[in-house]
């Protein structure tokens, strides 16, 4: 594999940290380095979260994002902020409804309207963040849904696990359907 | 303040990984820069978890903890690995039924019975990392008690709000006691 380097992004109720952690762990299940970081800065009071996460097949030595080849941004204040660092030619993922990306780079633009489909589907949006990784790993590959499914059993309680599934599989599924579009 | 630099370490379900996004999470409330950082490589299946967290006054350049000031092991396997890059004079902080702390190394140790405790005086285990937090909060001083409870309160469900504040001011008497010792 090569280095894969994600900034995920939003705002503090939308699961960012969570999904990033989960991401760096199915990475670490499938025999890989993996890193993990959130910058708190006094400018991020009140604004947008930021996870950071890198996968590799070899040690890594700086563990924060400077460009990242895939960006997340789950509101427009984190698109303002971390689409202008977005590596040429790399992935934006964004929601559709909460999101107007209107700034101009070089990048593969994904817009999913996930927020309503979990809400419309599930009938609850507390695993959001779940479809967002979903999305996220099927769009890119750089897991394997059989490493996320012990990560999510190990992190979270039983009684959330088949929620969770589904919201994994929504995600896969919305990918999927995007892909072929 | 100086910049303080946290390696905290134990096993899987211990909640190390928690215990540092709400100290980083608390430091960001009191106006300082902060990060916290998990990493993970194909080593750290099936053995020690390990999160770092630096705050500090000014932006913080290199994310990752070299030389701890403040090391937390919670199992014999982390303090093996992790207390030998503890900076010379830094504050070592273990769980003195499950950690034997047989190294010799330059430091200043602390041992408390916090698992047993929280399970004495709680009746359940589950907010043992916040007993952490409230002991590694009081001796080191780095955030106030008044920091850390709006983050507990954003990060955790309503329902466990009054358990995780007995468990942080059950750590806090328990490092009191210890100081004046």
């Amino acid at each position: 594999m090569d280095i894969y380097r994600f900034l995920l992004s939003g705002s503090g109720g939308q699961g960012v940290i969570s999904t990033a952690i989960l991401l760096a762990d199915a990475g670490l299940h499938e025999g890989h380095h993996a890193v993990q970081l959130q910058s708190y800065g006094p400018e991020a009071r009140g604004g947008a979260t930021r996870s950071d996460v890198i996968i590799s097949d070899g040690p890594i030595y700086f563990p924060k994002v400077e460009q990242p080849n895939y960006l997340v941004a789950l509101t427009n204040q984190a698109m303002n902020k971390y689409l202008p660092l977005i590596r040429p030619g790399g992935m934006f993922l964004y929601d559709s409804d909460l999101v107007q990306p209107d700034l101009k780079v070089d990048a593969v633009r994904k817009g999913l309207p996930m927020f309503r489909t979990v809400r419309e589907k599930l009938q609850k949006t507390v695993a959001y963040n779940i479809c967002v990784l979903g999305v996220l790993v099927r769009l890119t590959g750089v897991v394997s849904f059989a490493s996320i499914e012990p990560v999510l059993a190990k992190r979270f309680e039983a009684a959330h696990h088949e929620s969770n599934l589904k919201a994994l599989r929504l995600g896969a599924e919305m990918a999927a359907s995007a892909m072929e579009a």
